[in-house]
């Protein structure tokens, strides 16, 4: 018997997953969580059907909304993740020898439980003395801790479900206060091809809240579109006058210094779409 | 009904393309011929069930076979495309003002015929007077033209049916006979995560042959795997000392000249892969 994951991108388009394992599956207040074995990209922490991370590819995706806004800050001590509740952008937050304290909040504590379990390769960081495992709504929590964190990642779901309130102005505004007066925030704003109205959406949102909004990009494979994108809002630190090549080096697949200065190059029909000049 | 075209990439995963009209489906001698129109990417050339290029993403590919190797010729007067029967390749070669001539062999003629009466986006180029349509099997037309060419550009389909002839060490060896003293080859050499191996042997092969061998990358969503890689072999430019900013400007939806010297930076497991030095 063959198990397939149907994973529907949109009306024109949809994977096939051949599932070898289904190793959990439960129904949170949030979502429905599942860790599978995927035949082709390993092992997969799945959320309402969406594939979010797989062993074979999550470095990608994790390394990329981590490290380029940890590295265009001079000194980055506290990061908060939003989401993120696989552990994988705690996991190379953790990296930085400037960073002292990295809170990861992630609402649904079925998400921590299956990825404690089932992926210790991304979930390794919840034990790190660094990493601090919350279980709340993000939304709550970044209003409740003004004008504290360094570098905060929004390391969200797809924008249907539980994380549709974390894609919109009003949450980057309320980051933005809890962000120090230097403070940087990352998102990741999906495919270049897929996703072009929100991707307009979140770059408007952020260019009218932060002094330097700045766009990068860097292929998951597992992820809709395949072309990911992520965006920077700034209040101080432009990552076009980071001195890179004097940063610490650290440890990853996909991440290393010259990726950092070539991932901010856009092709022009992105330029177009939110606005730059070609 | 819903009319769906499964197309598999692995054992692992396939994709569903929904299919809103089937314009053109013929067997030639080589392969089966099909245009459709996909819901999610418009109109797309399909060969033997997989998906070749479609209206809404095939810039991105066709740009970056050509750009690249074309800006890092000194003055490319004669190119000549193996394959690339679209006409995408073509259509972008013509738009360098040092070149004189492409020749463009494809080795179906069905293809011609298919894209000519419906994929006007990327034939367009038949028409070019810098352009001339052969339809010729490529590996005899190499051997037959040797010391003609300043750029040669693979443009093949995957390495199964009549394109796998393309993807060895023996072609790349014709290829340099039929390059002039100064030439350079370019292929396409697949998914970073689906075709490792592929992308290992392409690799040292052409290293093995040419002093310069250098690797680049573009995500072109509607190909299996989606990271997709292109290698290039030249006998004496390197892109790595190619003034750029110095060249002509192409009018393009993908391609600018800092793309071009973003394009070569390779992730780590990449580096890896190919025996780079991280």
């Amino acid at each position: 018997m063959s198990i397939i994951l149907n994973e529907v991108h949109n009306e024109g388009l949809s994977l096939n997953w051949k599932i070898n394992k289904v190793l959990y599956k439960e129904k949170s207040d949030f979502q429905e969580v599942a860790i599978v074995e995927l035949e082709s990209f390993g092992r997969a922490l799945v959320l309402d059907n969406a594939v979010q991370a797989t062993v074979n590819d999550e470095f990608v995706y994790n390394e990329m909304i981590t490290h380029v806004p940890l590295f265009t800050h001079a000194n980055p001590e506290k990061v908060l993740i939003i989401g993120g509740g696989d552990g994988g952008a705690a996991r190379e937050a953790a990296k930085h020898h400037s960073v002292k304290q990295v809170d990861m909040c992630e609402i649904d504590p079925k998400v921590i439980e299956a990825c404690r379990e089932f992926l210790p390769e991304t979930s390794v960081s919840y034990d790190h003395p660094k990493v601090n495992v919350i279980t709340k709504d993000g939304i709550q929590f970044v209003k409740d801790h003004p004008n504290t964190y360094d570098v905060i990642i929004i390391d969200s779901s797809d924008p249907i479900g539980p994380a549709v309130q974390l894609y919109n102005r009003e949450f980057y505004a309320s980051v933005k206060e809890s962000l120090k007066e230097d403070g940087i925030l990352a998102c990741h704003s999906e495919s270049l091809f897929l996703h072009q109205k929100l991707i307009k959406d979140i770059f408007a949102s952020v260019d009218s809240l932060y002094p330097i909004t700045r766009m990068y990009l860097a292929t998951t494979p597992t992820y809709p579109g395949f072309s990911w994108s992520y965006i920077m809002g700034s209040k101080k630190y432009d990552p076009f006058e980071t001195k890179i090549d004097e940063k610490q080096v650290v440890d990853a697949k996909y991440y290393n210094h010259d990726i950092f200065k070539a991932t901010f190059v856009l092709p022009n029909f992105v330029k177009e779409l939110v606005g730059l000049k070609k």
